[in-house]
C-alpha cells in the first residue's frame, strides 16, 4: 500500500509529471483507503467511485502526453457538501437537501476541477454549516482519527479527516465561526481562513453571508499556499517565496488574558512550549491588555449569525422544521427573535471593532493564540471543564475562532504539539485584513519552529 | 435690486472675475433677501449674517488679486441643516440637536468652502429627514415661493425654495426617498439625485445609511453639473460638452400604467404634453409593461428606511421621544417591530430588483415619468383626491422617486411646466446607477425642449 506520509503536494506532482505515481492507480488506493475507513470515520457522505476514475484515466492520458495543467493535476481532493457540484448531490449536510443536485460547479470547484484535481467525494459536515461537533443526525458523526470515540470537529469536519488520513492532499471547507481551524486544530492539519471574500461564495450553501469564507484544510502551509494559488489564478502569489528566510525580528501579540481564561490547562501547556520555541528563534512576544474588541466582535458575530441564517431558512424552517437537527433549528429559530435594528447596529459595531483591531496591530505582525480551548472532546460530551469553570463544548471549541470572522481577518491553524492525551493542538496565527501574503510566510516560518508529530493512530 | 434670474452660474461667475458683482454687493443683497423673505416662506433655520460677510470680503480680495479658485467663488450657497458645519449649528431640524455643533464640515461641505462657496445658511427641513412635506412643529413649515399656503415639500425643502427664490444658486440636499427631487419639483427648480454613494456622506446626519444620497438643487442642469464637478473634484467632468447636441435618437421608457395608476390628471396632463415635445424632436417613448420591479424596489426600501432609522435613533428615542415630531417618532418606532430576517431578506430582494431593473433598462437610455403624482398640496392637507382614490399627501409626493433610492439609480427632476393653478410640475429621468454623466447630458437635451416658465411670484 502506498504511504503518503511523507509527501508534499509538490512531491506527489513531481512523481504524477514523471508517470512514478500514475493517477488511476492513486485513485484506486484512495478509494480502497476511503472504503476502510468511512465507516469508521463517517467523513464522506458521498464517494465519487466510478467518476474519479474515469477523470483519473483521463487525466493520466494528458500526463502520458506531457500535459500537467498544474500541480493539483491527478490528485484526490475532497469537498465539503456545502460546494455545488455539477455532478454529484449537495446535501448540506441535511435531509431537506438530501437529494440536491446543481448544473454547475461552486466556483473554486470549478477552478480546481479545470487545474486537474479529482474530486473523490463530498465530505461529512455540520448540518447546513451550523454547528462545530460535526455530529450530524443524518449522515453520522465524523470521527477524530486521533481516538475514534472523539468528535472531529465541525463543520468541516470530514474535510479535516481526509487530510489528516491522506486521503487527500487538499479538504475544501467553509469557516464562518471556525468550521475550517476547528476541526484542523482537533485533527492535527492546517486550516485556513481567508481574508472575507478572498475566495468565492459563489455556488455554497450560505450560512452567514457576511461571514462566511471559503478555506483549503491541508497538511502543510505550503501546500495551503500552492492550492490557494490555484484557486485564485496566481494573482497573489502566495506559494512565491513562502520558505524563504525570514531574516528580522517578528514582532507578535499574545492575548495571554483571553488564553488564561478560556483555554484548558492542557492547551495553554502546549500553547506557551509553542511560544517558547519562537521566542528562542529571537522573535518578540508582547502581551496584549487592550481586548474589549475581542468580546465585541464575538457578540456582534452571534447577533449576525443567527439573523443571517434565520433569513436563509425562512425558506424552508416553516414546513421543514421537523427535518432539522433539532439543535440546528433552535440556533436558527433564534434568529426571528432579532429585531432589525439590533442586526443593523450590529453590523456597525463590527465596523468599529474592525477599526480598533487594525490600530492594536499597528505596531506588530500577527496575533498568537490557540485555536481551540480545549483538546478533541468525547463524543458523548455537551460540558467540558475548563480550569474552575464548566462550559459548553460549542463554546469551547469557538470561542477562540470566531472572534476574527466579525474582524473580515485571515487566521491559521498549525499543529503545534499533542497534549498528554494524545491528542493535536492548534496554534493560530491571525493578521490584519487582507494580510493573507504575510500570513501564510508567518506560518510557515513558525511552522518549521515546530517539530512534526506522527501520523494520526487512524489512517 | 439685482434681479439675478436671467443669470446662470457662469454668467455669474464671471461677472464675480472681472468684479463686475462683487462678493461682498452680492451678499449684502441676498442676505437683504432672507430677511425679506424668511418670515413668509421659513427657508432658513439658520442665517450666517456676519460669517458669510466676513468671507465675501476675503473672497473680494482674492478676485482683485486675480484669483479665482472656482466657478463658485464668491456665490451663496445654501446648506439642509443635515449637513456638518465648523462655524454654524447642525439642527437636523430636530428640538434635540438644537445646540449640537460640529468642529469640522462634512466632506461635500468643505469641498464647496476650499472651492470659495459661502455658506449663507442652513435650511428648513422635516425632522431628521424623516418625511417629505417640510412641516417642522419646531423650526416652522417651509412654504411654497408659488402659493404661501401649500408645502414646499421636502424633506430638503429649504434648500429648493433658496434657489427657486434666487437667494443661492445652489442648494445642497439629502435624498433619501425623492428627498432633493420632491421639493424641487414642487418649487419649480432642478434637483439631482446622484447614484448611491457618488457624493460621500461624511459628516451627513443619516437617515438610512444604505439609502441616503447627497445631491445639489440648481436652476438648471448645467449649474447642476459644474457643481458636481466641484464637489467631486471634477475627476467625472459631469459639465464637458454637456450642451452639446446629442444627434442621434433617445429612446425613452415611460411607465405609463404606473402614471396612470399614480398620478392626478393635473400632473399627467402636463407631463404627456411635456412627452409630446420629447417625441416631435425625434425621440423614441416606449411604454414599460413590465412593472414588478417598481412596486419590489418601493416595498423593500419602504422595510430599510424604517429599520436603518430606528438603529440610528436607538440612542436617543428612549430618552426624548417627547421631543420628536409625533409623526417622526410613529415612523421611526416602527422599525423596532421588524424582524432581523424581513430587513435582510428586504436588502437581498433589492440586490435583485436591481438587476431585473438593468434588464428593463437595456435597449433604453432614460426612463421618463412625473417626479411628483400631485401638485404641491395645500399645508392642512393630510390626504389628497387623486382620480377615483383618495391617497395619503406622503405617498403621492414620494410614490414616483422613492423606488430609484432602493435602485441606487440616478435620477433628476427638471420644471416642465405649470398646472392650472400656477404650479410648477416636475418631470423626472433616471437612468442606470452609475450613469449620471449620461443622464445629465439627456437631462441637458430635454430642458433645452422645454419653454422655462416666469419665476415664482414669491421671490
Amino acid at each position: 500500500m502506498l504511504d503518503l506520509w511523507r509527501y508534499t503536494l509538490r512531491d506527489l506532482a513531481s512523481q504524477l509529471k514523471n508517470l512514478k505515481l500514475k493517477p488511476t492507480k492513486l485513485i484506486e488506493h484512495t478509494l480502497k483507503k476511503i472504503r476502510e475507513l468511512n465507516n469508521k470515520l463517517y467523513m464522506f457522505i458521498y464517494v465519487a467511485e466510478d467518476l474519479a476514475y474515469k477523470q483519473a484515466e483521463e487525466l493520466e492520458k494528458e500526463l502520458e502526453e506531457g500535459v500537467q495543467r498544474s500541480l493539483i493535476h491527478g490528485l484526490p481532493i475532497a469537498v465539503k457538501d456545502v460546494f455545488y457540484t455539477r455532478d454529484m448531490p449537495t446535501t448540506a449536510g441535511s435531509k431537506i437537501l438530501r437529494n440536491f443536485q446543481t448544473s454547475y460547479d461552486a466556483e473554486v470547484v470549478g477552478r480546481l476541477r479545470e487545474a486537474g484535481a479529482i474530486i473523490i467525494g463530498k465530505t461529512n459536515m455540520h448540518e447546513f454549516a451550523f454547528g462545530v461537533t460535526n455530529k450530524n443526525p443524518h449522515y453520522g458523526t465524523s470521527r477524530n482519527p486521533w481516538d475514534l470515540e472523539r468528535i472531529s470537529g465541525g463543520s468541516s469536519g470530514g474535510s479535516a479527516v481526509a487530510v489528516a488520513t491522506e486521503i487527500s492532499v487538499l479538504g475544501l471547507g467553509t469557516d464562518t465561526a471556525g468550521s475550517i481551524r476547528i476541526p484542523s486544530a482537533l485533527c492535527g492539519v492546517v486550516g485556513f481562513k481567508p481574508t472575507y471574500g478572498l475566495l468565492s461564495l459563489e455556488g455554497v450553501v450560505p450560512l452567514s453571508w457576511s461571514l462566511d469564507t471559503v478555506g483549503p484544510i491541508t497538511k502543510s502551509v505550503e501546500d495551503t499556499a500552492l492550492v490557494l494559488d490555484i484557486m485564485t489564478g496566481g494573482r497573489h502569489g502566495f506559494a512565491e517565496n513562502l520558505k524563504e528566510e525570514i531574516d528580522r525580528e517578528l514582532r507578535f501579540l499574545v492575548p495571554a488574558k483571553i488564553i488564561e481564561e478560556l483555554a484548558s490547562s492542557e492547551v495553554e501547556g502546549v500553547f506557551w512550549r509553542t511560544i517558547d520555541k519562537i521566542v528562542s528563534a529571537g522573535h518578540k512576544v508582547d502581551y496584549l491588555e487592550d481586548l474589549d474588541w475581542f468580546k465585541h466582535a464575538s457578540n456582534s458575530r452571534y447577533i449576525i449569525v443567527l439573523s443571517e441564517s434565520a433569513t436563509y431558512h425562512l425558506k424552508w424552517i416553516r414546513d421543514y422544521w421537523s427535518m432539522y437537527d433539532p439543535d440546528v433549528a433552535g440556533r436558527i429559530l433564534m434568529g426571528y427573535f432579532i429585531p432589525a435594528p439590533v442586526y443593523i447596529h450590529a453590523q456597525r459595531v463590527r465596523m468599529k471593532t474592525i477599526e480598533k483591531f487594525k490600530k492594536v496591530m499597528k505596531d506588530h505582525d500577527a496575533i498568537l493564540l490557540p485555536t481551540v480551548s480545549i483538546e478533541a472532546p468525547r463524543i458523548d460530551e455537551e460540558k467540558v471543564q475548563v480550569k474552575e469553570k464548566e462550559v459548553s463544548v460549542r463554546y469551547a471549541l469557538l470561542c477562540m475562532t470566531e472572534v476574527f470572522n466579525s474582524l473580515y481577518a485571515p487566521a491559521i491553524s498549525i499543529p503545534c504539539g499533542l497534549s498528554k492525551n494524545n491528542l493535536p493542538i492548534g496554534l493560530q496565527i491571525v493578521t490584519e485584513p487582507g494580510q493573507d501574503k504575510k500570513l501564510l510566510k508567518i506560518a510557515s516560518h513558525v511552522e518549521r519552529l515546530i517539530k512534526r508529530f506522527p501520523k494520526p493512530p487512524v489512517s
